[in-house]
This record gives structure tokens, sequence and C-alpha cells, in this order.
């Protein structure tokens, strides 16, 4: 029984848990684009970026249990398996970007990017959007607005309004600049996942980026790109959401859908930038760049390029941004899409209507009036109608 | 070749990683506790850790693959795994300490108790000892005094003696709360390794950890253990470090060992310490309590038991200890064995003397003599007396 299971985690897990859905999901098995419920109902999962390859992925599955069954040990023994990761993986990015330190979350590779900005630049002013998360450690919690009021800002922490119709990002951040200064702290990062999924979702008009990272970089600071969520293809246009922006990042923070669901993510930098701190500072993290996590990595990354998943997110992307265009206001790129309903209550609504009719999706953004759909980049078309057709119904709820 | 190996190293990875060994390991297999090498050598494994269970256990093996085939997603939805699993972790704490979060490292369940403490006691003050180590983000660094005087300590943070001959650690933690409050800041957390493992493995007495957390339950702050090192039985006396010296703590953190070398680490609290936290602050770690690090995590602490891997803890470390307390003051307990040699050099020399004849150990204390003997918990009285056979000739190197 579902309410079974909702006391025992009552009991046993920490109140900071929360489920999704207003009747929350029991899913026992997972294949490509969908998911199957304890209640033998199937669910079309709009919303799962940790699976860019489609839940058990066979290639990926195999890959983990034959190194599972081999060697998991850590970097501090040579092993072949990191090496060659790393090498498919730097080949995605444009030099001068070229050396990756491996972690577990997207948290510890952008807490990593501050311990790494703040001894470079000898700065600690971080700037964030004012709707931003990047994560959960002490330090990233203390940069992520979303996480709500009960979670105060960092009082080196600057916020900006996210780019948008109206909005002047680069003016926003040089103001921020100067209000750190004002202040004697001095600059030392400016942060943006650059598809500002937390933000209500924002990607146009590429290249707006840019102006605001050269004004960081006047003041001495660097810039992170956060490409948990837009990054390995989701997009369409290109492996890494900062490449639509033609910017040029210090450090690049990788996370969810790097190993298909295992645990892994990662931080590339240039390699000017890492020099002295990692000459003077170890960073061993137990289980990161493991033979495990590499190989899950590796066969993702092969997954989405020999499946051709960044033009798949692309091609179904477009598909089915037209069809939602009908519905509201529509951003996003790829197949990460953010279609702007007239309130929160209309959303939740619609977002708890589509998991009654099997399709998984969410809602977010300041205002919580923005659905977002996030599926495997294996959603093709007959994924697409599907989607379209429960969030039709959805809507005529009312 | 390795020497292509580690200028590979060094072109694709941060310059943060370090190789252990004058003559770096390059394990392709393993199995128990053995390595083997690309070399066609086996290695006796005497100090990994993170698989309590040794390497490439069967049945850890055929859990995570199954999993892995079947479904990984994460705590927004219902599962049965992470509550079968945590209804057998808890069984192993002592009342109230009753309720888990999950992390993927044992630095994010440092990280999130230091969150919770400050919090909760409105403090912002830690103490830990001289050469404490707890983890990597930014906030743990900086309680992390081991990591060497290029990563400083925070300004809130204070530094007490380890436990020792001639030292009163209750005195020292009284004094630094003290210290504190002259200060204005108000005391939030004392973190402890419970066997002080990078100030060189403190066991002994029993006991003597209980008047230091009295004294800082008085002062109004938390204790949080830090199980990372010596839980899950490795001491052979009790499956937590604090249980020997018979203190409650208010939070305990998990990692390393807890999944078999799988990513996934936790954090442990009595429910009213987290309840206000846990109602105003979510926290969602994407990976963190995913269905396949539970299922590994499960399988972990079942051969634990079922293997009473905690008795063979206690019985080959005893014999082990027999064994080596010819060569220098033994500390530890169980299957965590500290042996001081008379200097780092003498120290340094016998570690590379060990592995170049097989046998795989470190040093570590704030001195850097003193040998760490970890092994896997299924080492037995055979592979105890290959390491003594490989200390002893390593000794005699001169």
């Amino acid at each position: 029984m579902d309410s079974d299971l909702i006391a025992k985690r009552k009991a046993l897990l920490a109140p900071s848990y929360r489920l999704f859905y207003d009747d929350p999901v029991h899913p026992v098995r997972g294949e490509g684009a969908y998911l199957f419920g304890a209640d033998g109902k199937r669910y079309l999962d709009a919303y799962n970026n940790v699976v860019p390859a489609g839940h058990c992925h066979p290639r990926i599955v195999e890959a983990v249990a034959k190194q599972t069954a081999t060697l998991n040990t850590h970097t501090r023994y040579l092993h072949e398996g990191i090496l060659d990761y790393a090498e498919a993986l730097l080949a995605t990015f444009p030099k001068p970007l070229g050396q990756v330190t491996f972690t577990c979350t997207g948290s510890e590779a952008n807490d990593l990017a501050i311990r790494i900005a703040r001894y470079v630049t000898g700065g600690t002013g971080i700037i964030v959007t004012e709707n931003a998360y990047h994560g959960v450690t002490a330090t990233v919690a203390e940069i992520s607005p979303s996480l709500g009021p009960s979670m105060p800002l960092g009082p080196h922490v600057r916020t900006v309004p996210a780019p948008g119709e109206g909005v002047d990002f680069a003016a926003g951040v040089r103001a921020a600049i100067a209000d750190l200064l004002r202040h004697g702290i001095k600059p030392a990062l400016l942060v943006v996942d650059t598809i500002f999924s937390s933000d209500g979702v924002v990607a146009d008009p590429p290249g707006f980026l840019a102006p605001a990272v050269a004004a960081m970089h006047e003041a001495g600071g660097l810039f992170l790109a956060d490409e948990v969520q837009p990054g390995f293809g989701r997009t369409g246009a290109a492996m890494w959401g900062f490449m639509r922006h033609g910017v040029a990042p210090d450090l690049v923070s990788l996370g969810k859908p790097m190993g298909n669901g295992y645990p892994v993510a990662g931080l590339v930098a240039r390699p000017e930038v890492i020099a002295e701190f990692g000459a003077k500072i170890r960073y061993f993290n137990t289980f990161g760049g493991n033979p495990v996590a590499m190989a899950a990595a590796r066969a993702t990354l092969a997954v989405i390029q020999d499946e051709k998943l960044m033009e798949n997110a692309a091609a179904t992307g477009a598909y089915l941004a037209a069809g939602l265009a009908a519905y509201g206001q529509l951003r996003g790129a790829g197949l990460f899409i953010g279609l702007e309903l007239p309130g929160a209550a209309l959303a939740a609504r619609v977002v708890n209507g589509m998991r009654r009719r099997g399709v998984l999706i969410s809602a977010s953004g300041p205002g919580n009036n923005v659905l977002k759909i996030r599926p495997p980049l294996v959603f093709g078309r007959a994924e697409a109608d599907l989607l379209l057709g429960a969030l039709q119904e959805s809507l005529a709820d009312g």
C-alpha cells in the first residue's frame, strides 16, 4: 500500500524529504522514456533529466555491471577508465577548457568551483540570478535563492534579475559588482545556469550572456557555467549551454545526466585557473572518478553521441514546441521547455492532471507557473503526441 | 605503460590529484582482500576501507547490477528500497537516533550536519581536533586542519588537541567553548571522528569522549559523531565508534564503506534535532538514496551482518595487533590500526617497501609517522601473516 510507504517515509526519513504530485508515483521499473508503476500503469517520463539515454539503457547497465564485478577503487591508483573518459569528455569542450576534476554530485562541483574562485581571485563576492539553484552544500545553498526565505543568502552574495523581456542582464551584473565593491567585497565569481532552469527557463536570444561575463572578467572575477541542467546536449543546439551564447567560461560544472543515474559529476576548468590551487591543496573525493563512475559516464557519453540524442533533442524539441505554442508562452531550447501558464494554481492543477493521465512533468519559476518539460533525450514524436494529448485534457479539467 | 598513464593524468586531470606510493599501483581487478595489477602481480589490500565486504563481493555486485537494470530514479517517488534500507540501518543505532537523510558522500553528510547545527542552535562555532579531516566541501574543508596551511580554517572554528597521553580532551573542549564565547561566537557543533584517524588513530580508553560531549551540550551546542572511518563495524567492538564511548550523538555521519564502493553516504539524527530544519528547508540530493545506492547499501549491510565481519574485525584485529606490537606503539581498535614509528622518513620508506612486496598500506598522523592499516573487513589470519612478513622485511631494508 502506498499509504504504508508514506507513513514509513515519515517515520524513517528526515522531514526534509518531499514527494512529487498530490498522489505520489510509485515506479518499480523503467525502460526508455517510460516508468512502470506498482499500480500496473505505464507513465511517460517527461521530467527526468538524470537519464538522458532513457531508463535502464542496456549499454550503460552492462558497463556498470561489468566494471562493478571487475574493480572499483579510487583515483590514487592508476586506471585507464578515468583517462579514457576525461579524454572523450574534454574533446567536447572548446579550448582552453582542458582539465577535469571528478566529484559525485553537481553540488560538490559547484562548491569546488567556489573554493577555486575564492582562492584564485582572493575575493569572496558571488553573483547569481534572483531565483537561482546551484545545490545543497552549505556554500552553494547560500547562493541558491530558490531554496526559499528560510535559507539565508550569504552576506557576500548578490542577486541579479534573470534575463528576459525588458531586462538588461549585463547591467544587473555591473550594478551587483559595484555594490559588492561598495561594501568592500572583492568579486570572485559569476555563476549562471546557462538555461536558467529555476528562473523559469530562459534561452533566448543566444548571446545575451556575453557582456555580463565580460563585466565580471573586467572586475577580476571568474565565470562558472553551471551545466548540470542544460549540459550533455539537452538544448539540441550544442553539447553545452554556454556554447549557445558564445562565451568562454573559466569553470564549467557538470552533474545530473552524466552517468545516466550513476552518481557522478565534475568540474572542467581552464588549466591556468586551477594550477596553483591544485598544486597547494589536494582534493580527494573518495568515490569521485572511481572506475565504475567512469564506466557509467563513458557509456552514457557514447550513447548520447552514437544515438545522436542531441540531434533528437533538437528535432523532438521543435516538434513538441510547435504543439505546445497554442497553450501559452514558450521558453527553452531542445528538450528543455518551459510553458508559462497564467498562475501557479493552474500549473499545479495541470501537473497533477497530467500525472493522473500517466504523464510526468513539473512546474518551476519564481511564480511556480511555468510547466517544466525535460524528458529523457530518447523522447520521440510518439511520446510528444502522448504528452500533448494529456496536456490538452488536463487544461480542460478546469 | 604506466609512465604514459601518469603523463595523461597530468594533461587531463586537475593538478589537485595525487597518487599513492613512489611507484604507483595500477590495479585492473579486485577480489576479496586482493587487487591484481596490470603488471600481473597480486597485491594484498590492507588499506581500502571503502570495501568492507572485500573487492567485488558477488552478492553486492549482483544487487547493483540487478537494480541498475530495473529502475534508478530518486526520492521524490515512492520506493521500497530506501525504506527497507533505512529500517535495517536505523536498527543498528541506539534510540533516540531514528531518522536518516541520504547523500552521496561523507563530505555532503558532514556539510549537512553543519547546516542543521547552525540552524538549530543559532550559533556558528565549531570545535574539531588539531589534525581533523572531515571532507572537501568549502564548509567542511574549513574544519579540516589536516588539509594543510594553504586551506585556512574558518574564523568560527576552534581546534583542540586530540586525546592521548597527558591530554585532557574535555578540558580542551571547555577551553575552546570559552574562547568562542569570548569572541561573541555561539557554539554550534563539536565534530569528532570517533577513531581520530587523521590525528593518528586514538581509540583508548573507551569513554574518554563523554565529558567533552557533555560540555558541548551544556554550552547549547550539538555533537556530531563522524563515523565515515570507524563505522560499519570496523572497530570490532561495536557497529559505530561512538558506542565504544557510551555517548549519545545528536547527529551521526556515515560514508565510505556504506555501499562497498558505490557512492552512498548519509546522516542519522535525533528526530527532534531535524524537525524544524526539515519542515522549513527542503533537501533534495539528486542521486542520494536512489534505488541502486540503496540496493548496494542494503547488500553491504547484509554481508557485514551475515558474514560476521565485525566479529572478524575483532578477531583478525587482535591477531594482527599481537604480531605488530613488537615494532612500535600500537593504537586503534579492530581492523583500524595505527603503528607509530620513530619518524616520517622511516614510515614512508616502510610504506613504499611494503608496496614493492605487494602489500598496500599508508601513513598518517600529524607527523606522518603512524602506519595506517585499515583493510577490507574480510581480512583473515593468512592475510595478517602476509602483512607481518612484508612489514618485517621492509623495516629491515634500512
